[in-house]
């Protein structure tokens, strides 16, 4: 027995009822002798009212006040789970960001954590506390309090985890890690183990269920994270160090995103500099540019296409608004983006090929294809959604 | 012109469009040229939400974490009005209590400031930004988020002014100081000025306008305070160092408290241990113990009467629970405070024969009698408090 981390999302703590809930999961597993550090987010609805308040000061409110005030969702749960615990007899303690020591940086609302200074949870523990912290924020060099964006509260938990050198259970709304999301394929199979590589590449392609950041420091310090139902008591989805036995399957997972966005920009003038400028301007907008594909130049001009966050649409105008030249731009967000992924994939060719052949005998066509070492992405139309999910999971029996 | 403190109540920043309002009336003080630092409390109804919620949990939650979720309340409204700031085109930013450097010390809930860092505010004002303030809210010296209880953000406000030296303008949903509570007596004259002596009598009498330890702090560093409405731009009340012209009078108010208690222990041992070891235990309570009085011993048995604020009732039931022996308690709650404030009384005699006239004449008996400089206060029963507030008040020229 040692140290664990629980992590609890939006949803487990949406009531005052919901949160007795978890405080008694919690409790179980300490009576079992665990020290127990407790993650979790804001209530379900508290940050889109939050949000809503804002909108109705500021068009586009600052970045700033954006993070003070949205951290308070998570400060109230903490309060809350913490006082469910004293009622129920335990010692416990909340900890809001800045107290649990979570030093971030970078800019406002999409924060990286720097280090946590672990001092004040290991210390409570040592005292037989529950330590409660809030997830997704933190404090930077300059006092002020930050958010560390989507996702954000898996960050903090598997972080602390990685400092304390302890496992970490990540328990949400979906009961593990499915090979397809089964809200788009009702048959798909829940995975009992998957690898951090995997596992990173199914959420950087949209699979939602984490945020790849957790998984990458989970990977790094090679923390094993556990992912299950904060509500039924099925087994879940172990995600750790990649494993000979794991490779059986060539293709682990489909994961599919919609909430992307296709810039097209047309009629550059070939020239390095030029392409390199439109994505260093997004770069520094923070735009987390994804699938990009160039075609070769023809006439001395060439196309890109990139895609990106729905949620950035009002940057990427601005940004695609200051080029200079007579470049054309359109931008499509009736586009899904769908990904194959498999460590098995590295040491077997041939995928790419069948791929191609399924799409093509549905008669699914794509705008773009990348690949990387485990994956294969391509964009499509999102009417062909459905038919495309349908077909790959049924011809990889996923 | 220099830097000036303004402080806005709950219910004036109780929707966003209040919020709006509140920043234009602050921008028409920087544009005369001040400085401005804004303390704010929390949005209307949010505390009572953030009670109930921890009601739901626990039914005497812990108060650390009581501190923790009710300071999101005014985390949310300096956020927003901050932003409100910002989208009219004024730099500005939002500072919570540990921000804003307020030290404070004492039991959760009930903190007192121990001492303001104000490096970060006077940066902030030199950078031309208005800086918004959360009132009611510090830190201790462990790193916890502590609350100083009622009248809270008039303290933050007030012990601001006083560390930059500058005036302070409370805004609340009253426009100013009145003789007598108008909801008690309409006849009531607006006070144009008074003394910190009579105000702070006033309001630890319970006039309830402001609480007397941010009077207390006004005092102590000589800091003017302008007490007015947050809405109508009539002329408020001033509350200063006590000043000739001012004796005219010499009652300046009549202050009135329902939210009392009174607690008779009868059938003490007559020794003045068992009396000490009842108020002891009473402090380390943290109730506040207002009138005493206490009979000459009688058969060698003493009875002992005290008010206190009903809040305190479940405290105050436990002690009253542990004491030892046989003595007998009774807890009145219908029960009504009325004092005679002014700063008059201290050179004039005759004016405590005039006031028992008064309650003679008119029927009216009391309970308790207490006095002080500038105060005489009775407790007399609930039913009696219209007919005693309209006397006194005719009688006095209130």
């Amino acid at each position: 027995m040692g140290i664990l981390v629980h992590k609890y999302g939006g949803t487990s703590v949406g009531t005052t009822e919901k949160i007795k809930r978890i405080a008694k999961r919690v409790i179980a597993e300490k009576e079992k002798g665990n020290d127990m550090v407790v993650v979790v987010s804001a209530m379900g609805k508290t940050t889109d009212h939050l949000v809503e308040m804002s909108k109705e000061i500021a068009i586009n409110p600052n970045k700033r006040e954006m993070d003070l005030i949205l951290s308070t969702g998570e400060q109230v749960s903490i309060a809350l789970l913490s006082m469910a615990f004293q009622e129920f007899g335990y010692d416990a303690i909340a900890l809001t960001g800045f107290q649990a020591g979570i030093k971030t940086y970078g800019p406002h609302t999409k924060n990286k954590i720097l280090d946590i200074d672990d001092e004040k949870i290991k210390n409570y523990l040592k005292e037989g506390k529950v330590v409660v912290v809030a997830g997704f924020q933190g404090v930077n060099e300059n006092g002020d309090i930050t958010t560390l964006g989507r996702g954000g509260s898996d960050t903090t938990a598997v972080a602390i985890a990685a400092k304390l050198g302890c496992p970490c259970h990540i328990y949400t709304d979906v009961d593990g890690i499915y090979s397809v999301d089964p809200r788009l394929y009702k048959e798909a199979k829940k995975l009992d183990v998957i690898s951090y590589e995997e596992m990173m590449e199914m959420a950087s392609l949209g699979a939602g269920v984490m945020e790849p950041r957790a998984i990458e420091i989970g990977c790094k310090y090679n923390i094993p994270i556990y992912v299950a139902s904060s509500i039924n008591d099925v087994g879940g989805t172990y995600i750790k160090e990649y494993d000979e036995k794991m490779e059986a399957n060539i293709v682990t997972g489909l994961s599919v995103c919609d909430d992307i966005l296709m810039v097209t920009v047309s009629h550059i003038l070939y020239n390095l500099d030029h392409v390199a400028t439109l994505f260093e301007k997004l770069a520094i907008e923070n735009v987390n540019v994804d699938m990009i594909s160039q075609t070769a130049p023809v006439d001395g001009y060439i196309n890109v296409s990139f895609t990106a966050p729905k949620d950035d649409l009002f940057v990427i105008e601005k940004v695609m608004g200051d080029l200079e030249g007579r470049v054309e731009i359109s931008i499509e967000d009736e586009i899904t983006k769908i990904s194959v992924v498999g460590i098995g994939m590295r040491n077997q060719s041939g995928v790419s090929g069948r791929l191609f052949r399924i799409l093509a005998d549905n008669g699914i066509s794509f705008r773009q294809v990348t690949t990387s070492e485990i994956s294969i992405s391509y964009t499509i139309d999102k009417k062909d959604k459905e038919k495309a999910v349908r077909a790959l999971s049924n011809e990889l029996n996923l």
